[in-house]
């Protein structure tokens, strides 16, 4: 048994109003910390009250971005449970993370036993209005005081949750996305697959170009060729060509979202025709073109689904599906947050119930 | 004039013994501080006594990876002054990488005036046994409590210094290194010529298979063709080919080295046919089974040159100059040392004087 010790708070927070939650903004009132010492290993795992980092200034984190994390969701269900989904995804694919960031790997047991724990602690901050949920943020940061370029020989992973807003308040909102010509995200041998804070630094300057072109994302293309659709901002992406539904295969500079896989399970189950590979930008505009392009969407753990409804590519601008959402779309956002907040049968055992 | 306010530590600490030094290890007992808030910029600039810094744990630093930093020293010439080397170029340079991570500009000259009155805080702390001197290290934090993917809306610049040992404590030693195969460091349009944390992150695990194979850094190569010479780990590489010194040009993913930039000019000055232009592997490999490769070294702060005695490519493990030191690295050595202990005369005007 892992023995993790429990501190509560003697100031518990006020909790948000449900329609002030927003994303990221609002913690909870705890927090787990677990620490890795070189020769000892990770180690002291608690749960304490929420509260500041201290660091020395030298500290790895600050300079050489050593760092890696995780998003994921607790759930009130229409039964009043507290559920939790595919937790075990999103630790065994911090693992993968750590393993490319020379991070040493967590037990993905005593994470998902610390979460539990957490959740249990701070369950009445899991906002129960529709469409809201609590946050989940794991993360570790390299934390050895010391200027050398090297890996670290301390780290801290810490999980901070943060209840969140429904993101789609008035119905589910297509969103336009940018192709960047200019700036590339990751490429391979690099760390796009890795959920590292890099990845993310570098990807601002495309946000601010989509930002300022009146467009809510960038669509970023392979770093070699910049020719193969690869992933949105913070999001994978689906294409649905003449009936089959096409999703870029997993490269190594391509984030594998636990989202993507989940719509590609529910997919095949549906029966419906999916194929994960390469898929280039002209191969999309050609469908645009010859009306087989019918449903475009990004997928991720905040808006689960984001239909796309314009696409800009040079200086075309693409209409998806009539800027609205498509039926397959529709479909596949109804099944997960179905499954997510309990109204629907989890046939896939993806869930956890507290 | 910029009001920087100065708060006296009142408990200064034992400097270390001058062999015990090593690099990044020890740190003085002042350290400056500036803040950046959205709507008023940077503000309140002050020098502190060295303390941790408290983030919040939602602090973007933490989680999104977006960071700048700058490494430049201060040393003590042969007269007794203290000596700042170019540090206009580091401020220069720091602010292309806040364009490039979308960090707001600092004002150079308040950033130059702070180091200066810094460094005057703490001239104890700059060591005078030979070769030693006192690293500095600026660097900028993402500090917003927010977990939303967006350039943040709160900053902390930050100026830590470091005594340190002379990195060469026998003579200079040429040292191995290896071509890296698998993994990539940064990619045209990526985030490889700005001096950010992710781009070190992502090089540590080409370093621990250096490390594996017994050699002491990586050359990376180009991550579109995995063909072209770009840098050396933490330093920029220059190859002697049949007299002429070639070293890759600045193509938006190799760093602009401050070293680099001096070696070009002192080679210029010294009548040396100096070429920046894109160098593919090929014929670094093809030169030296020529005869031509005549001498290959690493530039950098910390070192300022490291010769290369061995360079390993797929198989093959080409010995440079007898794994000795060659007559351009030598004269290269000397005169910027020479230049930054006041040796000899600066005709560069790289110089600053406290």
């Amino acid at each position: 048994m892992h023995n993790i010790k429990i501190e509560q708070t003697s100031q518990p927070k006020e909790k948000p109003a449900p329609d002030q939650l927003g994303f990221g903004h609002y913690f909870s009132d705890h927090m787990f910390v677990l620490d890795y010492t070189e020769g000892i290993g990770w180690h002291d795992p608690r749960i304490i009250p929420y509260q500041p980092i201290s660091l020395d200034p030298s500290a790895m984190i600050f300079h050489y971005g050593q760092s890696v994390f995780e998003g994921l969701k607790a759930y009130i269900t229409v039964d009043g449970e507290a559920l939790l989904f595919r937790p075990d995804a999103n630790f065994k694919r911090l693992n993968r993370s750590n393993e490319r960031l020379c991070i040493p790997a967590i037990d993905e047991q005593l994470a998902l036993e610390a979460l539990k724990q957490l959740v249990a602690v701070d369950r009445e901050w899991i906002p129960t209005a529709p469409g809201t949920s609590l946050y989940i943020r794991p993360f570790i940061i390299a934390t050895e005081e010391n200027l050398g370029v090297h890996p670290s020989k301390k780290y801290q992973f810490i999980i901070i949750m943060s209840p969140s807003g429904s993101y789609y308040k008035e119905g589910i909102n297509p969103v336009k996305i940018m192709v960047e010509q200019q700036f590339v995200r990751a490429v391979k041998g690099g760390t796009g697959e890795a959920k590292t804070g890099g990845n993310y630094a570098s990807a601002l300057k495309g946000q601010e170009i989509a930002d300022r072109e009146g467009y809510s994302q960038t669509l970023w293309l392979d770093g070699k060729e910049n020719r193969y659709v690869e992933e949105v901002g913070s999001m994978n992406i689906f294409f649905k060509i003449a009936g089959t539904v096409v999703t870029p295969e997993l490269n190594g500079s391509i984030l594998p979202g636990i989202t993507r896989d989940s719509m590609i399970q529910v997919l095949k189950s549906k029966g419906i025709p999916v194929e994960e590979r390469r898929i280039s930008i002209d191969e999309v505009v050609e469908a645009y073109h010859n009306g087989t392009l019918e449903e475009v969407f990004g997928t991720g753990t905040a808006a689960v689904i984001s239909p796309v409804g314009e696409l800009k590519y040079l200086d075309e601008k693409m209409s998806i599906n009539k800027g609205e959402i498509g039926e397959v779309s529709q479909m596949l956002y109804d099944t997960l947050t179905g499954i997510q907040y309990g109204k629907i049968e989890d046939s896939f055992d993806w869930t956890i119930r507290l």
